[in-house]
C-alpha cells in the first residue's frame, strides 16, 4: 500500500479528462468502474470519483478509505457510506446540475436508473469515450510499464521448447506457460471492458483447435475446455506437424502486453509454414506504415490486401473479424482499433497490437502479434521474442 | 462443440424460468449475458436468448451458428445478423407488448437504452432475479460438476506440502497451485456477476498481507501484485511460523467450488492454532444447522454468535463483510447468501460456500471453507481435503 501512479501522471490524465468533458459539453462526471477509477485516480479500491468540468475532483471511498488515501495522490478523498450521500458531494464540489456523465458502455443499467432516480434535476450522459480518449494516449510512464509486461513475454519461445513434447495437451501447455509468467510476477487477472467479454491470459491452441470458430470477437477462439468457456485451451493432446499458436498477455502493474508466436513438433507442412512467412511479412509491412497521421482503417486495409487470397485470414469465412489489431493498456479491449471504418489518425504514444493471422479449416492456425507503441520515427515493437516459426 | 447440457436439463430450466416470468407480470425475457445464456440454451456463444412467457424459445445467435446447433438442444435456432432484427424476432414469437424482461443487473446502461429504443411500446422490466432464482437450486447433473470442481481441489494440501518452502514468494506459491489445477483440467477463467467483481482463482496470501483490507466485498484481500489489481497474491516471501491461507476456486464444465485451507512454515503461534481450531469449529456448528427450511441468514447470526468474542471475524472493524457464506454455481456470487438479512429459507439442492474466517492485524488470517449442498438430511460437504491446520 504505497504511491503506485505519480502524482504528475495522475494531474496529467484529469487536466485532458476535464478537457474531454467540457468538449462533450458535460457538467461533471461521475466515474465508477475500478480500471477507469485507478487510472484517474491511482487506486483500485471501491470509489466513486467525482470529477467536476472545472475544479477539484473528490474521490468517494466506499472500501477501504486507509489504502485509498496510501495510494492516491489526490487531494480529496473522503469516506462514502452511503449513495445517498453522492448528491450532496457534488453539490458541495459545485456542481449544481446539468449534464452528468456516466460511463454508460460499463455500467449496469440498474444502477444508471439508481442514479437517475438520485441524481434528480441532472441529465445523465455517456462519459466513456471522453475516458476512453484520455487513456488512448499512453505516457512515457505507461510505455515503461507496458515494455514491462512485454519483457516477460520474451521467454514463450524458450519456455515452449522447454516443455513441448508429443500427446501434451493444450491445457498442459497453457498450465506450464500460465505458471512461468506468474513467477515472472504476471498479475493474474486481465481486464477486458467489452460486455461479455471475459479473458483468461490468451488462447494457447494447437492443431484443428486452432481454426475453430467461437462467439468471441478474436480471429482465434479454440475449442476451450467446456461449452460453458467455450473458449482456449482443451484437453486435446497436441500432435506433431500440428501448427501450435501461442497468444499470451504479459501483464505489469495493470498494464498489458500481447503476442503470437507459432510452433510445432516436427516440420510443418509447406503451405502452412509460407501462410507463417506471409503473416511475418504482413507484419512488418503493416507495422513499417504505422505512424502519427495516418489512419487507423488504412493499416487494416492494407493488412487486407497484403493477405489476398488467403480466405483464412482473420477467420473463416463470415467469422472473419474487421480488425487487424486493437490498442491495450489497462485493458486488452482500447482504441485504436486497426479496423474497417476507424478512420481516426495514429498519435505518437499510442500502443497497438498488430495480429495478423491465417486459418486453415481442420488444420489450424499460424500467426504473429506484436506489440507496438507508436513514435515520431514510426512503430516501435515492445515484444522482442524471436519471430520466427519454432519446429521443435 | 458436441452436447454439453442434456436437454432434460435445459427443458427443465426453461420452464421453471418461464413460471417465474408468469409469477413477475413479464410477458417474455431477452436474455443476453453468457452465463445466462448458457444456463437456459446450453451454448455460450454469442446470441440473444428470446424467452416468451409461454411458448418456444428463441436463440438468435450472432457468433457462431454452427457452435450453437451442435450445443443447445432447443429447437428454434436462426442466426441475428443485426440488432435490428430482433423486434421481428419477438412479434414472431408471439411476444407484441407488455412487460420485457432483461438482466438489469449486469447488462450495460448503453445497451439497456438501445434497446429501449429498439423495443418501442414495450415496458421494460428486470429479469436477473428471476433467472437467478431459477439458477439457485441445482440438479443432480449440476451437483456432479460442482463435485467434479470440488474433487480438484482435494488435492490442495498434498500440493502446497510438495512446494512449500521458506523465501518462496506468495505469487510463486500461487503460480505452482494455479498449474496443478490446470493440469487437472480447471477451466481458468471463474466467472463472478458483480459489476467490478473481477476473480481470479482465489486468494493466496501469507502472514500480514492476510489481514491487509481492500475494495472487494470478502473476508480476505491480499495486498495483490499491484495497485491496479489491489487483491490477490503479492511478492512478498513466506516467512516461517506464518499463517499461510490458501483460498482456491475449482471449475469444472463451467461449475465453481471454493474451498480454503490453512498451512504454516513450521508451528504457529498458539492462539492462531487456536483461532484456527475456532473456525474449524464455526463451520462444523454452522453447517450442522443448514437443512432445508433453515433461513440463510440464522446461519450467519450463529456464526457470530459462535465466533465471540474475536474481533477479527470476517475482516477487521469496519471492514469486516456481512456473510460467512455464499451460494455458488456458474458464477461464484450467487444466492443463497449466508448474510445478515439475507431471510430466505435454504431448500434441498441449494449449493453454498461456508467461509469462517478470523482476521490479525499485523499477524494475517487463519481459516477454513467448504462447498455445501443442501439436503433433506442436512448439508453435505462437496470439499473433500483434510481440513487440519498443516504446518510444514
Amino acid at each position: 500500500m504505497e504511491r503506485a501512479v505519480p502524482r504528475e501522471e495522475i494531474e496529467r490524465r484529469l487536466d485532458a479528462f476535464q478537457a474531454e468533458l467540457v468538449a462533450g459539453n458535460l457538467d461533471a462526471a461521475l466515474v465508477v468502474q475500478t480500471t477507469d477509477v485507478f487510472y484517474l485516480s491511482g487506486t483500485a479500491q471501491n470509489a466513486h470519483l467525482v470529477v467536476p468540468a472545472e475544479g477539484e475532483p473528490v474521490l468517494c471511498v466506499r472500501k477501504t478509505l486507509e489504502r485509498a488515501l496510501a495510494e492516491s495522490p489526490l487531494e480529496r478523498i473522503q469516506p462514502l457510506r452511503s449513495l445517498r450521500e453522492l448528491p450532496g458531494v457534488l453539490l458541495a464540489a459545485g456542481i449544481r446540475g446539468g449534464r452528468l456523465g456516466l460511463e454508460l458502455d460499463v455500467l449496469p443499467a440498474a444502477r444508471y436508473l439508481d442514479y437517475a432516480r438520485r441524481f434528480d434535476g441532472f441529465e445523465l450522459a455517456d462519459c466513456s469515450e471522453a475516458v476512453r480518449r484520455v487513456r488512448l494516449r499512453k505516457s512515457a510512464w505507461e510505455i515503461e510499464r507496458i515494455a514491462a509486461a512485454s519483457e516477460m513475454l520474451s521467454h514463450v519461445p524458450g519456455w515452449v521448447a522447454d516443455v513441448l513434447s508429443p500427446g501434451m495437451t493444450e491445457l498442459e501447455l497453457a498450465a506450464e506457460l500460465e505458471r512461468q509468467l506468474r513467477r515472472a510476477g504476471h498479475q493474474g487477472l486481465c481486464r477486458m471492458r467489452a460486455f461479455n467479454g471475459d479473458m483468461f491470459y490468451g488462447v494457447v491452441v494447437a492443431g484443428p483447435s486452432g481454426a475453430v470458430p467461437g462467439g468471441t470477437d478474436t480471429p482465434l477462439v479454440g475449442s476451450g475446455p467446456n461449452a460453458a468457456i467455450a473458449k482456449g485451451s482443451s484437453r486435446r493432446p497436441i500432435g506433431r506437424g500440428e501448427p501450435v499458436i501461442v497468444d499470451l498477455v504479459g501483464a505489469w502493474d495493470g498494464y498489458l502486453s500481447d503476442q503470437t508466436r507459432t510452433f510445432s513438433l516436427g516440420p510443418l507442412a509447406a503451405h502452412l509454414r509460407e501462410a507463417h512467412e506471409r503473416t511475418r511479412e504482413i507484419l512488418h509491412r503493416v507495422a513499417a506504415e504505422a505512424r502519427p497521421g495516418v489512419p487507423a482503417s488504412r493499416l487494416y486495409d492494407l493488412a487486407i490486401e497484403l493477405a489476398d487470397p488467403y480466405d483464412g485470414f482473420m477467420g473463416l469465412g463470415e467469422e472473419r473479424v474487421s480488425f487487424v489489431g486493437h490498442g491495450l493498456g489497462l485493458e486488452i479491449d482500447e482504441p485504436p482499433f486497426l479496423a474497417r471504418g476507424y478512420d481516426e489518425p495514429l498519435e505518437s504514444g499510442m500502443v497497438f497490437a498488430l495480429e495478423p493471422k491465417l486459418l486453415f479449416p481442420g488444420e489450424g492456425a499460424v500467426g504473429i502479434e506484436n506489440t507496438y507503441v507508436v513514435t515520431d520515427d514510426g512503430a516501435q515493437a515492445l515484444t522482442s521474442a524471436p519471430e520466427e516459426l519454432l519446429e521443435l
